[in-house]
C-alpha cells in the first residue's frame, strides 16, 4: 500500500525533472508533457515490456500520467514566478531513483526471474526514464557523464543489497527500505562530495606510441 | 475497409519524408530503406508493443512493407530527376499524422482501454516514427523543435475531438472523420501561418539576478 | 548445440566492441558494462519484443549476461595493458554480425513469421545493438555512415540467402553455414577493398538551380 504512494511521488519527481529538461530545451507545453511522461515513466516501461507482463503499469493504472500531467503543470506554474530548485530536484531525484530501483526489483521478483535479471530489471527501472529524456533532447546519457557521479553504480549497489539481504532470510519489508535508503545515501554522498568511479579510457595516441 | 487504405497512404506519405530525411544524411539505399521503414510504422510498433497487442500490425500484413520499400524506391528514382516538393511533402504529412493519430485511437479502443490511454496511443502513434526517425540521424525530434509549428497538439486536439465526440454520442464513423479533419486542419494552418504554442523557457542567467 | 556456442562466440565479441566504444566515452565501469550489454544483446530483444515471444532470451538463459560480464572486464583489463585490437575487433565484428544475422532468421521462422519478415527480423537482429550503442553515445548509427561499408548490406545479402537456398530445398544446416559465410565474407571484402553502396544524396543549391 505505503509503496504504492511512495512510487507516486518518485513519479512526480522524475516528471519535474523531464519538465525541467525540457524548459532548458524551450519546449512547448505538449512537448514539455511528453518529455516529463517519457522521464517519468521511461524506465518502468522498458522493465514491463522485456518482463512482457500482460499490461504496462501506466496503461492499467491512469493515476500515474495524470500525476505526470498535474506535476508538469505545476512546474511551469513555479518556474513564471520562482527559480527552478535545481539542488532540491537533484536530491528529490535520488529518492526517486532508490524508489523506482527497488521497487522495479520487486515487479522483476513477482515475476519469477533469476537474481541476476532481478537486478537488471532494478537498475533498469531506475536510469531507463533519465536515458530515454537525454536521448530525446540530444544529450550523452546523464548515467554516462562524470558530472553526475555514481548514478548507475547507486542503483547496482541497492539492488544487489536488496537481493542478498533476503537471500540472507532478511524479511522483504526490511530489504525494501535498507535497498531504498542504500541508493538515495550513495547517490547523496556522491553528489555532496562528487565522488566518482574509476573513468575506463582509451587514449590513442598514447597507444600508438607503445 | 476504406480505412485500411488511408493507413497505407499514410505509410507511404511517412516513408516518403523519412527516404527523403535519409537523402539529407547521405544514406546508402539500405540505410534509405531502413529510415524510411522506422519513419513509417515506428508510431505504429510503439503502440501495439506497449498494447501488448498479440502481434505487431505489419508483422501481420506484410504489405505495409511492400508498400514502404516501393515508396522508398520512387522516392530515391523522383529525385534523381526532379526537385524534392519538400512543400507537398509537408501538407501529405500533416494527412499522415492526421490519419495515423486517429486510426492509432481505434486500435486503442478496440482494445479495451480507458479514453486516456486512447488518446495517449493516438498521439504516440501519430508522432513516434518521427521521432524516432530524428533520433537516429542525430537530430531533436520534430515535435521539439519550434520549426515545426503545433505538432503534437494538432494530434492531440484531434484525439480529444475523436473521443469526445463518440462520448457525446456521435457514430464511429461520424467521429474518425472529424477527428481526422482537425488534425489536419490544426497542422495546416500551423504550417500556413506559421503558428505556435507558448514556449516553456528556463533562462539560468536571468532567473539567478531575481 | 553448436549454434548455441557460436551465438554465445558473437555476444561476447559484440560486447567487447561496445566496451571499446565505452571507453572511447570515458564512461566508468558499470557505464562500460551498460553498454556493452546493450550492443550485445540490442537487436535479439528489438527482435524477440516485435515477435512478441514469451520470453525475450536473455531473460530466460543468464548465460548471456554473465558472458557480456566477463568479456567487458577482460576488454577494460586487456586495453590496461595493450593496445586495442581495433582490426581486429573490426573482422570479429563482422562474424558477430553474420552470426546474429543467421540465427536471428531461424528465431523468425520458429515463430512461423512470412519470408519477408524473417528477413527483416534477421537484419534486425544483426545490426540493431550497434544502432541503439551509437545513439546512447551520440554517435550517427555506423549503418549510416560510410566509414562501416556495406554493413546492413551485408547482413541483407546473407539473410537473402539462406531463405531463398532453403526454398530452392536445400537442408537448414547447409542454408545456416552458406548465409553466415556470406554476410561475413562481403563484409570482410567490403573492409579489405573499402567498397560502399552508391549513396542517396539530396543537394539543396544544386535542385533549387534547375
Amino acid at each position: 500500500m505505503s509503496f504504492y504512494y511512495l512510487d507516486l511521488i518518485g513519479v512526480a519527481v522524475f516528471a519535474m525533472s523531464g519538465a525541467l529538461a525540457a524548459g532548458r530545451k524551450q519546449l512547448d507545453w505538449v512537448g514539455v508533457v511528453f518529455l516529463a511522461t517519457v522521464t517519468a515513466i521511461g524506465g518502468g516501461t522498458v522493465r514491463d515490456v522485456l518482463l512482457n507482463r500482460d499490461t504496462v503499469f501506466w496503461i492499467q493504472d491512469p493515476t500515474y500520467l495524470w500525476g505526470i500531467i498535474s506535476a508538469s503543470f505545476l512546474t511551469i506554474l513555479y518556474v513564471r514566478f520562482f527559480r527552478p530548485p535545481f539542488n532540491l530536484i537533484m536530491y528529490a531525484d535520488a529518492l526517486g531513483l532508490a524508489l523506482f530501483t527497488i521497487l522495479g526489483a520487486q515487479v522483476a521478483e513477482a515475476h519469477g526471474v533469476s537474481n541476476l535479471i532481478v537486478i537488471v530489471m532494478a537498475v533498469l527501472t531506475g536510469v531507463a526514464g533519465g536515458v530515454i529524456r537525454d536521448v530525446l533532447t540530444g544529450e550523452i546519457p546523464h548515467l554516462f557523464r562524470s558530472t553526475e557521479p555514481l548514478y548507475s553504480v547507486a542503483a547496482l549497489t541497492g539492488a544487489v543489497t536488496y537481493v542478498l539481504l533476503q537471500k540472507l532470510g532478511l524479511l522483504n519489508d526490511y530489504a525494501t527500505y535498507i535497498g531504498i535508503s542504500v541508493v538515495a545515501l550513495f547517490r547523496f554522498a556522491a553528489i555532496f562530495w562528487n565522488l566518482n568511479m574509476p573513468m575506463f579510457s582509451i587514449d590513442h595516441d598514447k597507444k600508438d606510441s607503445d
